[in-house]
């Protein structure tokens, strides 16, 4: 067993919600029970497993310690039998979403610090974390990835990761630079979207 | 050259019906020679590609043992010119994907007991490996893949690989226990197309 | 600092092609300047990434020398400012693909080479990491992928990957037999499609 370290706990926290997000996509899409459940589990572990290929740390974390599976298999039955309840949110796959984006942005960035990798690499490599699960969803369900549909959605999860390693910088403490890092992903994202923050078009387009 | 071990025998079966089945699909597009084989190879070799990436065992053994791509190409030439026959099977690519996603669940779950990772992992990588394959295939032809629309799919490679554990443990030679679970994950796949097996959908959906 | 060795430089310049690429289909496609950024580096480090995954030289290139990233988002800022002069060429896309396509075959192909694989998996390598980016931008905006859809795709990286490893064969310096790979590619490729040459397609289709 892996020791409850508070990395661990964001990994596990952003497989939840991303798994939460793909589930529910699944059950709007009317796909049956295992439906739901590999697109609960795809979508919650892609962007840690993309995280951990990349770094080299293999097999993944998401296949040697089973709480990752537990976890996104549990958020893939408790969308299928409370559907109706999480479709009464306002756009929750949105919401799931931009938590996801913040938690694993987070998570990535300081994983690839861990192994040795510079501040830039490893806020990029945040975003690929990030992202990666929610780019997965939208292909498999044939959809556009919201990282390309959308306005701010690859910059909130560099917001967060830059803003996570300059917390460190500061001398914050870890916790607490993951904590703040995370919150302005997810209010970033979850603001462009209810104002409709527009990013510029190119001038020829 | 690798020896003439069982695990790789399975293999190459695999990536064979994989690469038929992927062809079958690049002829019915009516993709030319070139689209033909490169789905071929693509879809053959998708899954064990993506189980040795997670296990790091790399390069992966499609690359290193050239008998794979091998395996690929001449499943691809034998579909390209053999088509008319092919596709007087009744839903040849849904039968050959059956039988690869059985060679594929046991030889990934295989292969992951074989480098340390416990049962419940083991039979997880073995799904991973029996499904990438597929979801690649239809991916590129921009399809939701069999994996999310099909009602019994991941479970059928779920139940293979649980049946190939479940026989090493009860002491089967591991050859037996292959066939066994191969057979079993084909024929409940096939069946549950044939009999329409529907899973239940969400209560609100 | 990686040292300034051909085959980073035959990268970079694959880069480079390959985010123009990926840019100028955002910018088609509408997408905002974070769109049309993410779409670029995606599409010209995609290639190479796997290719390192496949040889196992994790963290890849691509995230350990920071060029990579600044080549492919000065790529996206170029084409988001410029796309109106990059509309007049013909076929922009497709011209900007080719150069990458031949560029990459060759760097695939030569890190293959030295990292001991044999010839023909280097090629099969090459011509995957000449193809990652391409199928990865046309899946993110949901287009079936050129190398399926085009006659000689894969053809062209083929030839390229073979050229050079029959350059390095008779004796050729490596700078000269990556040259003559590379204009082969793309001449291929250019020609192909400005001559509409096709390939045959199955007898039963």
């Amino acid at each position: 067993m892996t020791p409850l370290f508070p990395s661990v706990v964001i990994d596990l926290m952003g497989t939840f919600v991303f798994a939460l997000s793909g589930a529910t996509l699944a059950v709007r899409k009317q796909l049956d029970i295992f439906g739901v459940l590999v697109l609960a589990v795809c979508v919650g572990v892609a962007g840690g497993i993309t995280r951990d290929l990349l770094l080299g740390d293999v097999p993944p974390m998401a296949l040697k310690d089973t709480r990752f599976l537990v976890a996104a298999l549990a958020a893939g039955l408790v969308v299928f039998f409370a559907s109706r309840a999480i479709e009464k949110l306002n756009k929750p796959v949105m919401l799931l979403d931009a938590a996801g984006l913040g938690l694993f942005a987070v998570s990535g960035c300081d994983k690839a610090l861990e192994f040795g990798l510079t501040p830039l690499p490893s806020v990029l490599l945040g975003i690929v974390t990030a992202v990666g699960g929610g780019v997965l969803r939208d292909v498999l369900v044939a959809e556009v990835p919201r990282v390309l549909r959308e306005d701010v959605y690859a910059l909130a999860a560099l917001l967060g990761g830059l803003a996570f390693v300059l917390g460190l910088k500061a001398g914050l403490p870890e916790l607490l630079a993951m904590a703040i890092a995370v919150l302005l992903t997810f209010v970033v994202r979850v603001l462009s979207v209810y104002r409709g923050w527009q990013a510029p078009r190119a001038p020829g387009s």
